[in-house]
């Protein structure tokens, strides 16, 4: 019976980093998913091209781990860190009613956390999905939320 | 039109700790939904009731707040070391895939952190949905189980 995760030899290469997409296109101004909003010593922030949930954005590792705890606890807080300061940017922008904190890594085993919002229009009772409504903004749009999002996060 | 999102006056009670389920229940031995596996000088590390997941268990912090971001630094370092320390004792016991760590709190406001192991029989596309399945132990076997995992933790 084939098991629905990932075959066994695929996904080893996944998790060493072998064959892994965001190592190759995190550090990119622009690609499929998302643009870069910063970068800092441990991570790249990029905003998600889907904005249905305004600001949501993702944090990658710079290198490729697949795992937070493969972290040393310093290199762990620093990246929390920047987690923290896209989630406060965030909430002085959009206002959202909270942040959802996700590291999950399933289709992509690189560290990454998605910072993502939720507002008055959100069923706080529903699991939460990245990809439940799909929305784009114009080019000059996505261009201005980068520019915001850059004015309030400091880069270390 | 009313929205989805609770009623602002039940939300922000529900954000400051006015009405809050983990303040009451969070260090029992146990409650309706978790056991208490251990506590730090930061938290405490709760195993579900729900092991469709093998090893889910659930980090909260010691004090209400309701976001990460409400933190001192050296405070959410700590707690996120609570995390990976869970994340590892779930890793060797019950050798998932990939562990999610997720940080929402939408029904309960209270900073914690699920710590939800994905298997091989877990699809890797779906959206992740804590209650997908549900699945409880025996009496003895979730001991068993809080045993094993206090066994691989050491609580600071």
């Amino acid at each position: 019976v084939p098991m629905p995760w990932w075959p066994d030899t695929k996904w080893k290469q996944m998790v060493s980093g072998e064959i892994c997409e965001m190592c190759s296109d995190a550090h990119l101004a622009t690609n499929p998913y998302s643009d870069l909003i910063g970068s800092s010593l441990s991570s790249y922030t990029r905003l998600s091209r889907n904005q249905s949930q305004p600001g949501y954005s993702i944090v990658i590792f710079r290198r490729h781990v697949s795992d937070l705890s493969e972290l040393e606890p310093a290199e762990r807080a620093s990246f929390v860190e920047d987690v923290v300061a896209v989630s406060k940017a965030i909430s002085s922008l959009f206002v959202p009613v909270k942040i959802d904190l996700l590291m999950m890594g399933h289709l992509c085993p690189h560290l990454h956390c998605h910072v993502f919002p939720q507002y008055q229009e959100d069923d706080p009772h529903a699991p939460v999905d990245l990809n439940r409504q799909e929305r784009s903004l114009t080019h000059a749009a996505q261009q201005q939320r980068l520019e915001s999002m850059r004015s309030l996060i400091r880069f270390t």
